[in-house]
């Protein structure tokens, strides 16, 4: 709609009291900004946690921002004790895919983010398969085969992080079957997206559409989550569900399941690279 | 969550321009108020028109009322030439609903409102029929048998204008199966709202499952609107469908329909007592 | 449709081999019987289970109906090492609702069959709660206040089975709030239908709605399946879900996960009603 | 499940009587043939049109065709009045895509024909543009480029003639921006299915989208239909929704809607090559 020049998120969390959106509408307010939209949400209006998403263009936008964020500090951040961070739409997040074989979800992203629709700049594909690399390259995107054997996870996840580092603002695990070890999550210093293939917390782990035909479900579904060291833990992102029958076998399940797949994953990409979600907890609000 | 008493909704509809919410905000925090929620939409951020719904709490409300009013109106509303309005969530609005003789709709509305899902206190129920009578006094609501026959169409409009007249704040056709003159309409003083059953603009008119039969839709659906002079085409507020096959016959329709009904009119006044749906045009903003 | 008298269903169960369908067909026909419906599913053509659901019209089938089963008997359970069930249409099976003090999944049920939707007999509402007995007389079904204490729980099954014995075909748990005993489940003769209110086997045993969110679920979801002695581990019969956020505390969810429970609810009871769904081991087909 | 070899699609329609399934069944079981499955539907048990479909296997298929089909004829066909074809699944329906510029749909089918989704094989693609030469010649298939101006479009349609004849089972038109002229649709010799972007028969013709934008709905649709000389009136093959909201813009509305465009185009393809969707009058039955 506007373009997206000259336009910023703020988001922010603190405790809850009294006074807080007309604080943040009046500091942007004064920096000369227009506040284009503006979410809220309150574990609890009395000693809760206050979250919020302010939308707002100020002219001069990359010139202002030293200005900005010192008026965010010390006009909101020190009165609410405020964890807050801005973001010029104009920078697009920087986004790593890692992949193994199957194509679905990796192609939902690349495809999309061709057309328009995913506001992130795909700096990389990782795969521990060369399988897709001709289908990444077809879409301009570089494409990095890193091999993940049991004795050389150590060197792989070395590997990752040395094309990771400074490079990327976000890792996105469009169903990359290697598990990250908890040294790799605490280094690669970016949030990691990961999409489980079942209605979480219903059959983690592997083979859920096994799982599910065995305990004979009615739907199947899928989640995307951020990762953490607990694993099909993290705070989730979105979910989504598709209806199944008796007749329909695992490997019917499982295309059916791509397709949920695909789409949560997108949309909780899309969603994240928009700064819509905030982590509270092991939960997350999206705006 | 919050008990409702203290709170305060304000509607505003005005031309969109930089600093209403900020003004907003200040206003409220300046009575003393913490806002709950914030709801904003501008159908463009330039030369567009701005709408926001304001929930906030402010302690000693109905006492301060006159004084908030004064507020809003000086310091908001000529400033930036603002229509709005004001509700105090203690006193839920007074609704009248009408009904023939299918009885899903209305039972829904009666149950809901019993088991306090709906902010709102139901005067009476009329109807053309007597044969809901039991049931609804069973819920304790006072109802009205107003016959309508071809030939007493004036009669009867005139016995419900004298019965709706001062007493209600919204009439709500849970299936009423007669149309309301444009007479009826322009002197009720309040909004009424319809459930229509079919996927509008689809099938409109009389008759929508044997249309839907008869042209094979793969889904059907149900259509909550405002009722305005022009029949079938006011402006809507909620839709839903469910899916349907080549086995179900008229009849199934009809009760696969009957579900979507309920459930779709049953949300749309929920949220018009919510004061969440602003019209505009010929169209709505459901916040 | 067509009327239900003269109209029968035969569910057949058996090891796959070719030929079943012809032979079921030939039987009926030779009986002077005409296929309505006739749905089947094979586990595996190959050495699995097959499972056929065949609604047919016989002319005179109250009479012949002795001649009927002999044939089955004799053509078709003997020859193919079948178990089979047939069902006069003209004869709704009689159903025990067991509930306690919440009403939604009740009154469903209730308007559902005072409506004409639900093809059974409700023979009684029977709950440890007097609160709903107003409401369930009503409708003109009979209400038996059985209480239930720790220390007579019992006593009340047996009570339970007193009511129960020889005047049910279906036992339906509509939010009743009790466990019930194996030793009941082994003595009451009937099948017994659970409504469980989350998306087994997510959240399992009590509380699921505080568990749902805590856990930050993007969908809430209800379950209705057949009780056995693993507790919220029979046969799913129906599940559905619907779309919740962050900001729905729990008692939101709770009155979401309503809408969900009884329209799945209905639905089970519904199916079973009409023979649709056959038990498989730890999972059900559904026809 | 079941290797494809061997398996055949028996459809019929004919006036409904007692013993049509009998015969069918016996006939198969006479010649050998083992039914998988079967579904069936009539209009009305009382002088109403009869309908199935019928799955199975018969070892040595291929050779055994003439004879199979002489059976149909001699013990079927002639004596029920039957409109009747055999398609063995070893043989997949041959497909040429038309599409213009946007590639949702195009894609969608192309990506789920290299996965083994869709039992099918596709011949060409053609199209009124250049510009997806070169997505789908890298999945390997032919691409061949028709321009179509209003002054060459009996050209263009001789040039599709040429390109089809003997070539194609079926014509998909994946948001092909050109209308066909009665006189292709007489020649083509195939059927044509069409994904329109909105929910039929809600918003015909052009910029459905801004249509329902300017109507305000609630939900947005796609429909896939199968093309006769009434435009946007064929009998409809598969339909869904998407729940939209007052805050999105025509330009969102149409990325969401390509999003159920692809998915509603993919399933009415697939369903159309497993021979499920049989036309009966204005209206299909989907088995």
């Amino acid at each position: 709609m506007t373009d997206s020049a000259d336009i910023a998120r703020l988001i922010i969390s603190c405790p809850d009291q009294p006074g807080i959106v007309a604080a943040v509408s009046q500091t942007i307010a004064d920096l000369g900004g227009n506040i284009i939209t503006l979410d809220q949400y309150s574990t609890d209006p009395e000693g809760g946690q206050f979250f919020q998403r302010t939308v707002f263009h100020l002219p001069g936008l990359a010139a202002a921002r030293p200005q900005v964020e010192r008026a965010i500090q010390e006009q909101l951040a020190d009165r609410f004790r405020m964890e807050w961070s801005l973001h010029d739409t104009s920078r697009p997040k920087r986004v790593a895919i890692f992949a193994s074989k199957t194509d679905h979800c990796l192609l939902d992203l690349l495809w999309r983010h061709r057309r328009g629709e995913l506001p992130m700049d795909i700096a990389m594909v990782v795969s521990n398969h060369p399988d897709l690399a001709e289908d990444v390259r077809t879409f301009g995107i570089p494409f990095f085969h890193v091999p993940a054997t049991p004795g050389t996870k150590e060197e792989a996840e070395a590997k990752h992080l040395e094309l990771l580092e400074g490079n990327v603002d976000l890792v996105v695990l469009a169903r990359y079957m290697q598990i990250l070890s908890p040294r790799f999550l605490e280094k690669v210093g970016a949030p990691v997206i990961n999409i489980h293939h079942s209605f979480l917390p219903a059959f983690i782990g592997a083979g859920p559409y096994q799982k599910a035909k065995d305990r004979g479900v009615k739907l199947i579904g899928a989640t995307a989550h951020y990762v953490t060291e607990d694993l099909d833990e993290g705070p989730i992102i979105e979910q989504d569900v598709i209806r199944v029958s008796h007749a329909d076998d695992v490997a019917q399940l499982t295309r059916y399941g791509a397709d949920v797949e695909r789409a949560v994953l997108s949309r909780a990409v899309k969603w994240h690279c928009e700064d819509r979600v905030l982590r509270h907890g092991s939960t997350t609000i999206v705006f």
